[in-house]
């Protein structure tokens, strides 16, 4: 193992050190690792598992991967080389995952049975046995890639691309606030192990379903200035979404997009869930309160990030959320 | 300095590393710097030449910038702090330009004497005396980061946000595949060093301007499916471009937009110059050959992009070009 390697690892502090080292043994005591990944999985659960599962085959354990919800044939270079191998589970592991309503239908039975827990959000309600916490990383697949080279695991360039997927898509490509030097560091190291990063760069940002075109062409399209321009409103409805033959799959990150305009500060996107029935979603800018916005109709969520609910005609949730805004913004 | 930044300086090759220190005893023996940045300035050409009058300014030297074009407001983070100090200048440097006509209109006095070039583009003309030339570099920002290593110069917020900015900006956010590990640990750095890497993400990726947004609106709407859904087009006309109240800065990276819908391979962007001269911009995937395409037309270009021009009607340029791929898809 390279200087470097262990300098990374040893720069965080005591405490989470402490945790790694206990993590590892653990490891390394047991066998038979069942590996549980959120339900609808996004790449980080999906690196993280599959990343640790890969390593503990490697030094000769029996481990594999499950999933309440099928993966998304995208992540396919991931999980495709994997032989899933058979036995009676004995270790339950939980990656990226907070909260065991998060297990998904389907895994029901594993919940107050999880012997260690990964994972990277500081809302965890601690279910495990015992639970590996940085709060700090910007993905679970930062603490994964601690693991492996404290548990002296070679990575190769399938590990790599795990890792590296998780790290990616869980930063919007090192764009939001929560990458680090240290996710930007473990990110050049997976390069260098073989993960094929400009492939899986393309796969995850530039590529879109036709669905997903046509639902933020007409979402675009529906466009709204008010309030002297300082915020946007767009609105999805059942009609476009069946239109554009997209799903709630395709809307991600959608709610984002109004506030990307210049001189915005509120944005707001309605999504009709079913007939008369509204789910609001709230962004804002330059320190306006999301939160404060939903909470006139009983909603709630972070100063950047909130939401709501409406029942009533599109007219009516269009007028009671620009009446809102007005009143914030003054 | 710390051990991890001189590793990352020698990483690189010998002859790579010798001009470097070639560049700055060259750097330390003389004064009166005039940094030129290329016309129509970006993000990597500003950042390069504002971190080295920085740290040139910083060890007791006179340094300026300048510019053929004014520099966009967007980037004042980067020049607002710098105060211009007036002398007659002795030392012609240009960063990031790889041929004197990009030197602009107002700078042409200075073709034929700069002094010394730092430059990424491996189609650099060695028009200088001596050229500090890494291909493999991202962007000119991760040369002149070494540069300033070297130089012995301590990085301060401001140097970090410019060396951030050209990173960030010639890799679209580390996206790319110009992206290395080296680039990766040199952001790491300069987060290390202070540069606030959210702010200027969310400023460069995630603000479009209203005239942005309108012309990408209306040319998502001229989209056009053809060969089997394969191919795609889009049109900006002179007219969409006046109704958007958009220019042509506000075009960047539009006609990579087509092909990022999943199953296409051919996406054609038709812009009108004036009124009946067409600009056709065209990226494709899966190999797909972009520059045989375009040569149908007296064109040219790269693999993956390439461009030609048309004199007619719309529908006669939009017509050819269907006709050209329909014949190269087969």
């Amino acid at each position: 193992m390279n200087v470097g390697i262990l300098m990374n690892v040893f720069a965080n502090n005591d405490h989470y050190l402490n945790d790694l080292k206990i993590t590892v043994d653990k490891l390394r005591a047991s066998d038979n690792f069942l590996i549980i990944a959120h339900a609808f999985p996004d790449g980080d659960t999906i690196g993280s598992s599959f990343a640790l599962c890969m390593s503990l085959i490697k030094i000769g354990k029996h481990a594999r991967v499950i999933c309440s919800d099928s993966i998304p044939t995208k992540y396919e270079y991931i999980y495709s080389s994997l032989i899933q191998s058979d036995f009676e589970a004995k270790f339950i592991i939980a990656t990226d995952i907070a909260d065991t309503n998060l297990f998904g239908e389907k895994l029901q039975e594993y919940v107050g049975c999880v012997n260690l827990c990964i994972d990277h959000h500081i809302s965890n309600k601690k279910y495990a046995e015992f639970t590996l916490l940085d709060a700090k990383a910007a993905a679970t697949c930062e603490i994964i890639a601690d693991v492996i080279k404290l548990l002296g695991v070679e990575f190769d360039n399938v590990i790599a691309d795990s890792i590296y997927t998780g790290l990616a898509t869980d930063t919007g490509c090192f764009r939001y606030s929560n990458t680090t030097p240290k996710t930007l560091r473990c990110a050049a190291d997976m390069i260098e192990f073989g993960a094929k990063s400009a492939i899986i760069n393309k796969r995850m940002f530039e590529t879109n379903s036709r669905a997903r075109l046509e639902i933020e062409r007409s979402a675009m399209n529906s466009l709204e200035f008010f309030c002297h321009e300082k915020a946007v409103l767009i609105c999805i409805t059942l009609d476009m979404l069946a239109k554009a033959g997209a799903t709630e799959l395709d809307l991600e990150g959608i709610p984002s997009l109004p506030v990307r305009i210049e001189g915005v500060i509120v944005g707001i996107t309605i999504k009709e869930k079913s007939t008369g029935h509204y789910k609001i979603s709230v962004r804002t800018n330059n320190g306006v309160n999301a939160s404060k916005i939903c909470a006139s109709l009983g909603g709630g969520g972070h100063a950047a990030a909130a939401g709501c609910q409406f029942d009533g005609t599109l007219e009516q949730v269009k007028n009671i959320m620009i009446e809102i805004v007005n009143k914030e913004l003054g």
